[in-house]
């Protein structure tokens, strides 16, 4: 264990605070009454982030985000529904994946990793094929790190009647969706993202309608989010033992969220993280992948170098000795790395970040960039 | 939150020790190399306690011990399987309520909360329906605290050809299980239990041969324990997101459990505390629910005082003022509590905390014990 740990500039699990940590610090009993305050509190200040606690239950869920996912469709999808799937990276075809597995009738449409999904898609495939029922999309796709049009799209969704689940995983608590604006009948987001907590659970914003309806659809009992629901909604616990310290940490987390001042602070914090990661990269002439139209201030995407003395392997653990943790890339076609812009970290760190980087390039003699 | 935290006499979530909170400390990076080795090494410390390294793969996974049971079902039997299943108390129950939901055909036995299930039982009832595939139990049910005969029923199961799926909860590091004596196909624990980690994922060891045919089965994307040894064995990493700090908080409990002196060590203090708190309890007149010889040193059930001054919720919220957490009955028929004799407590915080008790009750005035 070094005296420093390095930083983590990666999509989550990221850095988090000394103090959410600590949270971790007593251990709670599951069936105490405080507990289940800290339950209570979670699920109040989270749906207060999507401002829908007067449409939506927030229902948290044990494990990691897909976990969560895959309980939302599980649960929200009749085993007779039929699901679209908008893919533009790899958890865009992890949520096909999903209702392959589980059984759900899909339908898939692929843009390019650097291309949108637009509303006009959807409208289009709604009108091609009556039998679907639900739309799942992806808001922000960490695979690259671009935006897909969700309030467009929510939209066209809503005017064809039909039910919308969004995997919010890497933008819930940094980009803004309102319940009331944005027409969903799921929203899946984790612990371990934007909101700085640790991983460890999942939790769905389920519209109170279709939750209540939604009795025996689940493939499986721990991810049944009706059940999960209805048995907190009578005891105030979860069904199975809880994370109690990851739950601890979120709250905690939670609360410092909102002393920086919600979203509106978290977003602009992420941006200028954002923003001086692209101009220090551009400095180096290392080349984001996404256009900035469509990059979301969540994570980017570079090109990797071209000259042969880059390897990704030895580049990672020559800038991890200087104190940063990057990401690999994830597209199968081009070369890239990824860093991270989320988590307990300022515009200052980014900028030493690049500046790792800058010097690690140099170390590796890597000129061709 | 107070200075001194109560210590938590419950099956878990439980108390742990300062270290083991501590290494929830770092932030890792789920991709690292470094968090890599620190599953490797979890996952062979833990198939050594059970003595499995040369038949049987550890399969960690994310979310409660129930995830990790229903994943084993999902996982092992195959759909066309079926399952008997032992019941004597509320996760006998669950197991059936498992099978049912994942379609799995299974018959059940059910003994009273008091009666262990017998060889001789299963031996009748594997001669009586040749469709059963596979047989699942809890070894030391958490309901009562009763311990199952194990290397009995493994015997039988295994001379009738059949498969078997053990519940090890609440038992797995405290009591012995050597999977070169007692043939299974999956024994199956978790974090927060008598490895006194924090709760968070559980783990499956899956006889070698199994798992490797069991592609497919699975009725889950995020349960489906072949797919997710797959990844790890060819990559070293978790399949989705892990929670790291339950991770780190494991490993350090079994660096700690070895040092202490593993199984037998463990196994002794348990029993100590279990044998100190049942000399206080009966000295206050408070009478065990289970025989000494079917009851496990993991969690003891009373039977709650007849006096009409005793109020479950009042005697939980006094003898928690006093520093201590008890634990609910979960008996249909019976009134009882539930003092855990697991975690990071001695023999002498038992005897306190019966101490506790007995000045609770004399302030409640309960004198009909």
């Amino acid at each position: 264990m070094s005296a420093v740990e390095p930083i983590l500039l990666t999509p989550g699990p990221l850095t988090t605070s000394a103090r959410t940590r600590q949270a971790m610090m007593i251990d709670w009993g599951s069936w105490d009454d405080r507990f289940n305050q800290l339950t209570a509190s979670l699920c109040e200040q989270l749906l207060a982030i999507v401002n829908g606690a007067a449409t939506h239950h927030c229902v948290p869920l044990q494990g990691s985000g897909t976990f969560a996912v895959e309980a939302a469709i599980g649960t929200l999808v009749p085993r007779d529904g039929k699901v679209l799937v908008l893919i533009n990276g790899a958890y865009g075809k992890r949520l096909a994946k999903i209702c392959e597995v589980l059984g759900r009738s899909f339908s898939t449409f692929e843009t390019a990793e650097d291309e949108p999904t637009t509303a006009a898609d959807v409208d289009r495939l709604l009108r091609a094929d009556n039998g679907i029922t639900h739309v799942a999309l992806i808001h922000c796709e960490t695979s690259t790190g671009i935006l897909n049009p969700l309030p467009e799209i929510a939209q066209v969704v809503a005017e064809h009647g039909k039910r919308l689940i969004i995997d919010a995983m890497s933008s819930f608590g940094a980009l803004p969706v309102d319940a009331q604006q944005v027409p969903f009948d799921a929203l899946i987001a984790a612990s371990g993202k934007c909101l700085e907590g640790v991983p460890g659970m999942g939790f769905v914003f389920a519209r109170k309608e279709s939750l209540a309806s939604a009795a025996g659809n689940s493939h499986s009992l721990a991810m049944d989010l009706q059940d999960q629901h209805a048995y907190m909604a009578k005891t105030g616990q979860w069904r199975f033992t809880p994370p109690t310290h990851v739950v601890a940490a979120l709250h905690e987390a939670l609360l410092q969220y909102n002393e920086e001042g919600g979203l509106p602070a978290r977003h602009e914090r992420y941006a200028a993280n954002c923003q001086a990661l692209m101009e220090e990269m551009g400095n180096l002439g290392l080349r984001s992948f996404l256009p900035t139209a469509i990059q979301a201030p969540i994570i980017a995407t570079f090109h990797a170098p071209k000259d042969p003395r880059y390897q990704f392997k030895e580049f990672y653990e020559r800038v991890k000795a200087k104190g940063y943790i990057l990401y690999p890339g994830k597209l199968t076609q081009v070369e890239t790395f990824r860093v991270g812009c989320i988590g307990h970290v300022q515009p200052a760190e980014m900028r030493e970040a690049v500046a790792a980087i800058g010097e690690v390039l140099r170390e590796m003699e890597v000129l061709d960039i």
